[in-house]
């Protein structure tokens, strides 16, 4: 199943941008329709890349998958994460407030459509294939362990009161945040995600 | 693609037993790989029904679909929701007790696959299977019209607070759920959604 895009397909055949013209349509379609239900040539389509020049990129679909899975992640460490959690003297409930409001954004702009793209792939592929399953639980760790270092102690928790136990809280932080995406995504209302954040 | 299974494949002619058989097929393997990746021929195989038989009980794949998405709708409302909502004094903590211990009995059942079946089709279908998004919305205006109901008010919330709003709280319930239930499945460490109960 192919998805009709109203945008001109990139045809270069400079190396990187053939490259990124692949990752860029792999991407638009498979965080609509699902990893397993794009298939490649929805992505050679999509893309205008042929399929001998596809194989001189990426050695499969599933190659090509993880190079997504890769940039998702990445984009969502350096944009969301990072400047939200890095200042580790600063206020739990400040750094939350910065994430949440920027999973909003992100929402509010795409019109929820989509919704959260590691989760999305995360129920789709965690009981199906064990690659992208690994990868996935693994950035969760990485952000346990980043958070657990991020997560306040003690008179400096702002608002995280005295029961806060910074090993328990990666876990409750990511709780808000994937919820309400999929509730908008289902009922196309960011009202329902301003509500949750809220 | 079908999962290879372990069980006797249901061959009764009976006309009741046919159509069982063919939704609790139908449900384990989309349960596992997704609605879309589920073929009306998977569903033939691990069902050991015929064709013509299947076009007796149904008129599509898409039918069998909706047929299974209210049999979870109403499993969930009959065993989960209603028991531990239904009485409108209970403490609102309770009450969330009551829930997400269901559902965290339900996932250690399951040994951390699958997920939370509501939320999987919502994440894999919302974009792009109006019918099926349509569903998924309206069951969640229901439980928000159930749930409105059930919630505490004033002195009797038990630990909702002064601040507490009947009318936002039926969002604020489901995120304790859906999040824990997807990282379960992602790390299929049970621990994870222990931690995120407790």
């Amino acid at each position: 199943m192919a998805i009709v895009s109203t945008q001109t397909t990139v045809r270069s055949r400079d190396g990187r941008t053939t490259r990124d013209a692949l990752v860029v349509a792999a991407r638009r379609l498979m965080e609509v329709q699902g990893y397993q239900n794009t298939s490649l040539d929805d992505v050679l389509r999509e893309s205008g890349v042929g399929k001998g020049n596809f194989y001189h990129h990426f050695r499969s679909k599933e190659d090509l998958g993880y190079a997504i899975l890769d940039q998702i992640i990445g984009s969502f460490l350096e944009r969301t994460l990072e400047p939200c959690f890095s200042d580790f003297e600063g206020h739990r409930m400040n750094q939350i407030r910065c994430f949440l409001t920027r999973v909003l954004e992100y929402q509010r702009e795409r019109k929820c459509v989509g919704g959260c793209a590691m989760g999305n792939l995360a129920s789709e592929l965690s009981d199906v294939h064990e690659g992208f399953r690994a990868r996935l639980a693994s950035v969760f760790t990485a952000w346990q362990e980043r958070l657990t270092l991020a997560a306040p102690r003690g008179a400096d928790a702002g608002g995280a009161g005295a029961g806060c136990q910074p090993e328990r809280w990666p876990t409750s932080w990511w709780l808000p945040s994937r919820a309400p995406c999929l509730l908008s995504k289902v009922t196309k209302n960011i009202g329902v995600m301003e509500q949750c954040v809220d």
